[in-house]
This record gives C-alpha cells, sequence and structure tokens, in this order.
C-alpha cells in the first residue's frame, strides 16, 4: 500500500525497543527495522549478529527506514541489550515448562504503552530465526508474548512477528487517534431531503405504473424507503439520485411518445 | 518464531478471501499466502497477474503454504473474483475523495467476523505494489480499509498487509479461544503457604541482626511481604524461596562460627 506523506517529519516519540537476539541474515533486520519504521518504532538493538553489522542487505531491505538501520545499537549479550529498559517482553512459538505468563499481542500492547506512558523504557525480545530464544533468555521477561497463529501452520518469520507487534503496539498508543486519512461523508442530508427525494420517487413510480395493486402500495413503498435509507445517502447524494430518477422518468416518458 | 505443530491438520474452516489485483511479482504472491497460512486464511484469488500463473516463485516464496498455493483461482477481473462474495473491503493507503467509510483492520475484522458468521462470504481486496487499486475497483467495496501506520513511513508491501489484516481477522475470530500454548503456572500457593514463608523469612532476618531499630520492624515487614506478594509465587515457588531462605541462613550460622 503505496502512501508515505514525504512531508510528515519522522516521529521519534518513546516507543518500545525490539531486541534482536543472534539474527542470521542482514535481510531479516532490513524486513524487521521497515516493519518498526511503517508503526513508528526506532529503537532498534541487535545481539551478536551473525553476518556482522554494518549490513549492506539489511540496509537495502529495509526499504528506506534509515532513521531505524542508522541508529541501531549492537550488543554482545541479551543482558546488555536490555539493560536500561524497565519491561521486556520475549517472544516464542513455544512452550518452555516455566512458571510464566502467556500473552497475546493485544495484552502486550497494553503493557508497553502503559510502562512507556508512565515513563519507563520497555522492549520487545525476538530470538533467532531457527530456534528463536533459550530458556535462560526468556527468564531475563517478564511474559512470553506469542501469537495467536493456525496451529498447523504456527512458522512466522522475525520481520513478520514484529510487524504484527509494532502494529498492536500502534494501534493500542493511538487508539484514539485518526488513522492516516479519512474520505469525506459529505454535507449531511436532512429528512427533509430524504423524504423529498421518496416522494419524487414514489410519484414516478406512480406515473409508470409500477404500483399495480393499490393494497399493497403502502407495503412497498415502506420496503422502498427501508431500502434506500440504509444507504445512508448525503445531501449531494439525495441531488445525484433524484437525478436519476428524473432521467428515467424521461426515458420513461420518451418511451410512451 | 519456530512452532508449526505437524500433528495438527490443517484448518479450512470459513474465513475472508483475499484478492490480489494485478500483483506484479510471483514473490509477493508467495508471501501473502503465507501470511494467510499463519493465520489460518485460504481462500486466495488473484486477478490478471502479470507473471502469470501457476508461478514457481510463488511457490517457493509460499514456504510450505501449499494449501493456500494450490488453491488458488485467477480471474481476468475484480468484477469475476469478488463475484459470490457478499461483503468486500479495499485496502488502500491513501485518500480517494470518495463518499466512503474509512475503517481501521480492527473494524474491519469486526465486519468480517460478523458477515462470516452469518453464512455470509467476506473478502478484502488489496492493490498493485506500486499503485494500489484504482477508483473503479475501490468502488466495488463497502468500505475502505487502511493501517495506522507512520505518516512519515506509509509504505507497506502487500504481504505485510496481508499480515495485519489477516491476524487482525483471527484475532476478532478467536477471542475467547485459548492462544496456542500456555505455560503451566503451577499450583497455586495457598495464603497459610505464603504466610509460613514470609514468618520463616523474618525469623531468619530477626536472627541476623537485620532489624537493627525495633521500632521500625513492622512497617519494614509490611513492605517486604508487599514485594513479595507481587511476585505471586506458587506453591513449588514457596517451597524455593523457602529453600533458599534455609540456605543463607545457613551460611550465616557457618559465618558466625
Amino acid at each position: 500500500m503505496a502512501g508515505t506523506d514525504k512531508t510528515n517529519k519522522i516521529n521519534f516519540a518513546p516507543s518500545p525497543a525490539i531486541i534482536l537476539c543472534e539474527p542470521q541474515l542482514g535481510e531479516n533486520i532490513g524486513t524487521a527495522a521497515r516493519a518498526m519504521a511503517n508503526f513508528g518504532l526506532h529503537d532498534l538493538r541487535i545481539v551478536n549478529p551473525r553476518e556482522g553489522w554494518p549490513s549492506e542487505k539489511a540496509a537495502s531491505a529495509a526499504a528506506k527506514a534509515d532513521h531505524v538501520i542508522n541508529k541501531v545499537q549492537v550488543f554482545d549479550t541479551v543482558e546488555e541489550a536490555i539493560a536500561d529498559l524497565n519491561l521486556v517482553l520475549a517472544t516464542t512459538a513455544r512452550k518452555r515448562d516455566m512458571f510464566k505468563p502467556v500473552i497475546g499481542p493485544d495484552e502486550a500492547a497494553v503493557r508497553l504503552v502503559n510502562t512507556i506512558k508512565g515513563g519507563a523504557k520497555a522492549g520487545l525480545l525476538f530470538g533467532r530465526e531457527r530456534w528463536g530464544l533459550n530458556n535462560k533468555e526468556v527468564a531475563l521477561s517478564e511474559a512470553i508474548v506469542t501469537l495467536p497463529v493456525e496451529p498447523a501452520f504456527a512458522s512466522l518469520n522475525i520481520a513478520q512477528a514484529v510487524l504484527v507487534l509494532a502494529y498492536e503496539w500502534r494501534r493500542e498508543n493511538a487508539k484514539n487517534d485518526p488513522l492516516p486519512f479519512d474520505e469525506n461523508v459529505g454535507e449531511p442530508a436532512t429528512k427533509g431531503e430524504i423524504i423529498g427525494m421518496f416522494n419524487h420517487l414514489e410519484n414516478a413510480l406512480d406515473g409508470a405504473g409500477f404500483f399495480t395493486v393499490d393494497e399493497k402500495r403502502p407495503s412497498m413503498v415502506t420496503n422502498i424507503r427501508n431500502m434506500l435509507n440504509r444507504a445512508g445517502f448525503n445531501a449531494q447524494e439525495v441531488r445525484t439520485f433524484r437525478g436519476v430518477i428524473a432521467a428515467l422518468e424521461r426515458k420513461h416518458e420518451r418511451g410512451k411518445k
């Protein structure tokens, strides 16, 4: 979905850190950075990337999320990467046999938003492409986050998991904000305009001999009014529809000649 | 996040159709199919794919989402692709100057779930990689769906948009279902066990001369009890913690000799 507004400045408001633990492929780091940028995250931390850092593959896959890539911090251990954070949630797709709460992305988003709105720092920890996080790493977190995937097809790549969690964070964080754009719903029609349109249509239908059985006219009129009311015409649309009626009426009258 | 349970059968329960309008790259079709499979969608329809169909690139990028790829239907026009559906939502990232409602993924999910639970069929329409949908295509839909992206970095690829909307559909559709796995939270501790642990700790601290000012003992005890209560120990963890106290006590007593 193309739609970047280049007149907007990147927003560096507080947001969760994303910590990628020993990512194997630079491309995955890049696509994760892009997913972060889409939803307003910018603090990317990498623990011991296998292909080293900086990474051309990451920069290329980030598709211009340079403000994320250029600020990446690299650490030797997860402990160092999360040292300044107050809340860490570990993402994992499998059971650990630990005494630990397991939450979905929506509950995770609430905890992240509340932590950050309270002035503290929060992060989401993601594991290796092949086998995720080990139990020692998971134990550094307050809770496990897992996605409500289809059990028979549960394998998400890292960037996709980052995308869903970044989306959920933004949805929760900006839940009372407007969407990026809205359409004009037009000047609302008054009931007078709507009723005028109904009368116009019904007169036209009378003229066209639509109501063949007099006793059925009231219920047919009610049905037609209900159908059209559901469309919620605005004032402009009422005028358009009256134009439609008038055009059909004229055609009908031409037909009669 | 690795975690596919191969003992589970693919679930073909009713779910929204995904309609990709004139996708340019087979790889994007494949990654969209994979995103669908992650969240239990399986009805993929393609309008006029530029690289033709079937596509090896799509099959490869789908990462084993064969049950989606093998069922793909190809159409010449959007009209044909959506002919059997009852509700169609069009995804777009930019304003159209149409009289049309614009909703977020969460509201879209509610409408999709309600339509499908009512026995009708619903779909999500996605546009071309470069420039999305044209206005004639958008006009076939009941509403526009847009993602709450960062305005300065709004460009999502198709598979990512599919992923977020598929996730939202599943979240809404399965909102009272359990997550794919849960951890054992252990046998809950009784208050008697918790209080026994508190007494054990406080006796040990008395023995160690921790409470140097008698008048402060009650408030310090209260603080420590509140701290530990927040951890919500289960019965096993109470025993573990009493072991910790006992070990430290012994060390302290050894130290005194």
